[in-house]
């Protein structure tokens, strides 16, 4: 497929839309309200067989009759007639499509046939489609409007993209108040062939865009979306809401955009890889929306209060504890000269209190001293409306005292119409200003975890042992052998002997076929020894009493033999049993560790690292990776959970050798990636730590069926 | 003290106001202003010693010349002569008293002795007095504006108290616009005399207030805090906004209104205890104060989400799971009815997408049909601006859906200008509508919460077993003894002796002075056995190498207790060593528990359960709760945690007699309710389940400083 660049798209001479219309309240009508009269220097053709003109301008009865090249062709017809009308657009040489129309995959079977011919319309032809089932786009500094949206979008240097059409009506209605400015605002629907990978890539070369804001529902192609992302966000920052967190709201959104979403925890590590900054809620994408846009990225995360009023400083300040970002401590210059500008009850402190009674001017001396100490990267100006407090009036100073500074200033004047005036004076001058205080601060702690995201990605990799990679053709060949014979589990002992290849720590485990023999295999391992039941019909070993740890003497072990077995038969009685794997006992801190690995629908192979054992679910403590892994990935990915204070050494009964962790994770997720057709998940179930070493104490690995 | 009800303070006849004054931006003015005008039928009397009237009022000299006996006497005048006002105003025959004028314990030392001087002049009187540094209150249905405050409020059913009055300025601008009315609107500034407690109790008398909403910073009178808000929330709710949660807000919260605060995870304890509902941030408490004095408490936990929007109704699908509320599935009928009254390719599931190009009339009729669906508890109707979406329209057809409705009735109208004046149709007719959908599921949430507190209130006490308090006497007298010997710490052995005399299982424990003794003690409990040392000034027994576990032969236990001694002389040369413990060794399951309790500044005693073991800070897997226990607490603190699924018998490992914990819990807090004037704290840490028995195989008791 020959892929032209989105230039035509999104910098159009001449747009066609078929299906304008002058009826009220259509989409058709919508449009061509949108574009015409709106300043676009092209030319506009209206496409509609049954009309001679629209919204004034001459109409013709198909895309072949329009007598210039095409650079854009909005479609906004019934479904059923848009792989006929794009086949049109493809002959006469349009070179970009706008599907409005919806009724395609997002429908149904039916939809989803439409949709394939769709795709098959523009197919190799190098034409690029946005849509379908999508608004259009709006970029004000060319002054086009391709979309049906009821508002228009101010000027300005971010660039959204929305998976829903809907939210994009809101957000502009929003943003027109909130005197927010655009770049791009793009719909981008159903993603037949344009996707967030396209469009990222797009805008990286736009030197305009500051920030890219992100509504997400869902991926297609992932790998390029990590690539763009990737690139973007090492310069400038990427905020993504992304819906769909829990199996009920992922089913929701499959109805609404007819797309399969994966693991939303996989989507959380596939976004910190890219250094994208995932928000929560919607809200916290607005304000997103409005603080990148118009405020520096803050150097540090130390924040500095100053207020009118005490209640609300404090809720500020749980606010700022809670995000995980400071108060900055106010140097001892600072404090005086606010001793000199104050009256003496002001709160001697940050919050920097200045008392309910303070006039603009008061406000504006305080302002002036704080947005000068040097311990803080960012300033909180809250207000609430008392008797004497003009909150207009502490909005401009606020405005001009701003204007010399460099830290991120954000705001938050509380109340309604007595401060209405106050807060559009801030917005309108680039200080965004919140409901509430605590949403300022959150705002900030997102702004703050971009700044962090950029430092990681510069972090010194850590040293990792050298990799025993060697076997892969011989494990290559075994795991042929295995599917083979029809099984898809491979045994304890099966999988161990593939992680030990890849120099992955096992305890040493041999496989017995009758009492004597685990004696013998006993001795030669050394006592005490742990014994597990084999066989490929039980994979729950625990739940069939086939376990029997800390055996130490012959005597034990060939009792424990007959017991397990005999446990076995009763619990799957046609289960055909393989043996007993006899093991050397590891004699654990009482820490259990886990490793796995799955194949997400979206991002592929993933790791987990975390805690193990019987409290796995309980605290879910752990921590997912996109495999193959980063250089620095094996160090983090550790720190990333509660229990790394644990392994680094908290009362030292839990240490781990962490170079060893990170080489285990290492060689583990190579395992997943060198055999990532053959294996469909796998993990190591507990890898103990034992005087700071590490152990693979049971594994296993399961492939994909052979097809 | 003779404590008069506060009506003469909420009701008055005759209101003075000392301080009076037409200065320009004064309190005084801004009190004349709200006062006088504004349709209050008693007599407002001017106090002002320079002037002959005040806002067209005759004014006097002082308090005394006033021909008429004052009710309520509102002061604000300069700090400094507060006290003596005070004085004149008991004199006069003054029945209660708002001191609006700061500079008491807020501004430090010289402020705090004013402030006692304050209290002086109204103790034994009678005269109860609100403030100082207070804002007043409002009470619209007298049209009694008794505050600086710059607006008005609606009359209305809600109470609210806030400790902040900078933040009842904002608060009242945004119930304006919201069309939020209160019965009561108190700024309870200093809390001298009258506390949370009293105001509550008196609003409990008041059949017209429907909820309470408090802004809390810190509390004085704990107990009769309890006592108002149990009763009160057992018939309507509270709801509560408790800043201050971390060190650093606490901290800011005492230079502003001169209180300590206590614990903030106790502040939980206390107002789970009295039937409280918590909310986290200023904007969930004008929601709740929206949502609880316009809608009724939902009967259950289930929503139904109608929107024009998929996106949005995604996004409200997260927020609903996220916040433990559920989906109501619906039901065959209500499918069939939207099947024929909505296009066919509506989401044919909850949430319920009308689809985007949904008129007033589609919109009306899945109302009507969801509104009747029995399956849901409470409807969230959600709507974006769309072009044909008509959001004023919309609201109308809501507003008179919901009439008919006994369920609760949130919306969310996102966006701004466009959806401006549908949200106020709604708003001002009883049905909130927040600015995201995630922000209507919050508060619901809280509802939700509170209907559940309810609940909780009438559960089925569990059974206990019954209980050894027998040696009261003779551990009071043990207690005394220890004291008098200079120490504040007990033993292990002394500590555990006390445990089982209120029936709590202890491992069997003796003390050994020297290797034989120890020997011959190891073979009377049988082996094998844990040694510990004993020593007075060794607390952190793990830190100095002080502990021996497993030791199963006389050999093992000789050389054990040498260590032991050793190892105590090196890491405290000047410890007194007593001996060495030596107990049974329990098997355990590997899971540490731990019970400890402390005692909290503001509510005293309080227990503490959990995760004990290295990994307590890391997880904070704890419930707290207030001592003395309810009845059903024993067997409601471990519900709280996350491990209960653990003790429960998940997976069975380590599965706990409950009824058996439930003693303990019971125990352990009778302890420290019958000692607690000699008791500062104890714990014990760890608690083990050996075969589903516990065990407290350590323990600590530190008493009180004998003053």
């Amino acid at each position: 497929m020959v892929f032209l660049s989105l230039e035509k798209m999104f910098d159009p001479k001449s747009i066609a839309v078929i299906g304008a219309s002058d009826h009220q309240d259509s989409v058709g009508q919508a449009l061509m309200k949108n574009l015409v009269g709106n300043g676009f220097s092209g030319s506009i053709y209206p496409i509609n067989p049954n009309r001679k003109n629209v919204s004034g301008i001459h109409s013709y009865r198909s895309i072949a009759q329009v007598p210039e090249k095409i650079d854009l062709a909005i479609i906004a017809t019934p479904s059923f007639t848009v792989p006929r009308i794009a086949r049109q657009c493809v002959k006469a040489g349009v070179k970009s499509i706008i599907v409005i129309s919806s009724g395609f995959s997002e429908t149904g079977k039916k939809g989803a046939a439409l949709e394939k011919e769709l795709a098959r319309a523009i197919e190799g032809t190098g034409v690029r489609l946005l849509g379908p089932n999508c608004l259009g786009y709006i970029r004000p500094d060319k002054k086009i409007n391709a979309s049906f949206a009821i508002r228009n979008a101010l000027p300005g240097k971010l660039a959204l993209i929305s998976q829903s059409g809907a939210l994009c009506s809101g957000i502009l209605d929003w943003a027109q108040k909130e005197k927010v400015g655009f770049k791009y605002f793009i719909s981008i629907g159903g993603m037949l062939d344009i996707g967030f990978g396209d469009l990222i890539d797009f805008l990286e070369n736009d030197t305009d865009v500051e920030s890219i804001v992100l509504y997400m529902e869902s991926l297609k192609n992932a790998e390029k979306f990590l690539d763009a992302a990737k690139k973007f966000s090492k310069k400038k920052p990427i905020i993504v809401a992304k819906s769909g967190r829990f199996e009920e709201s992922a089913k929701a959104a499959i109805s609404h955009t007819g797309a399969m979403a994966g693991n939303d925890e996989v989507f959380d590590a596939a976004f910190r890889r890219a250094g994208i900054v995932r928000v929560e809620e919607i809200q916290d994408l607005l304000g997103c929306s409005e603080a990148f846009s118009k405020q520096p990225i803050p150097k540090g995360d130390k924040i500095l209060v100053i207020t009118n009023a005490g209640g609300p400083g404090v809720m500020t300040t749980d606010a700022i504890i809670k995000s995980g970002c400071r108060l900055a401590s106010l140097s001892g210059e600072t404090i005086s000269r606010l001793n000199r500008a104050l009256p003496k009850n002001w709160s001697h402190n940050n919050p920097v209190d200045i008392l309910g009674d303070a006039s603009p001017e008061r406000y504006a001396k305080a302002l002036e001293i704080c947005l000068n100490e040097k311990n803080a990267d960012c300033v909180i100006a809250i207000l609430t409306p008392q008797a004497i407090s003009k909150p207009a009036e502490v909005a401009k100073k606020l405005v001009e005292e701003a204007k010399e500074s460099e830290k991120t200033i954000l705001s938050s004047w509380i109340g309604e119409a007595f401060v209405e005036e106050g807060k559009e004076i801030l917005q309108a001058n680039n200080i965004p200003c919140f409901e509430t205080p605590e949403e300022a601060v959150r705002v900030f702690s997102y702004m703050n975890q971009y700044r962090k995201n950029i430092g990681n990605a510069y972090e010194a990799h850590c040293e990792l042992p050298p990799l025993h990679r060697h076997n892969k053709e011989k494990i290559s060949l075994k795991l042929k052998e295995i599917l083979r014979q029809g099984r898809t589990v491979l045994t304890e002992i099966e999988s161990k002997e593939i992680l030990k290849a890849y120099g992955i720590p096992v305890n040493e485990t041999m496989l017995a076929k009758n009492p004597e023999s685990a004696v013998f295999k006993a001795n030669s391992i050394g006592f005490p020894v742990a014994m597990k039941i084999v066989s490929n019909e039980i994979t729950h070993k625990t739940d069939a009493k086939g376990i029997a740890l800390n055996l130490s003497s012959e005597k034990e072990v060939e009792m424990a033999f007959d017991v397990i077995i005999k446990n076995a038969e009763k619990f799957n009685p046609k289960a055909k049993i393989t043996g007993v794997s006899i093991q050397k006992m590891i004699e654990s801190s009482g820490l259990e560790l886990i490793i796995g690995a799955k194949t997400d629908i979206t991002f592929g192979k993933v790791l987990l690292f975390g805690l193990g054992g019987t409290a796995t679910e309980i605290f879910g403590d752990k921590s997912l990776e996109l495999i193959p892994l980063t250089k620095n990935a094996p160090c983090e990915i550790p720190k990333r959970t509660k229990i790394y204070s644990l392994l680094k050494g908290y009362r030292h009964k839990f240490k781990a050798d962490l170079a060893e962790l990170a080489g285990i994770l290492e060689g583990f997720s190579h395992i997943m990636n060198d055999f990532k057709e053959e294996i469909e998940e796998a993990d190591i179930n507990p890898l103990l730590i034992s005087n700071g070493k590490l152990f693979a104490v049971d594994a296993r690995i399961i492939l994909k069926k052979a097809k």
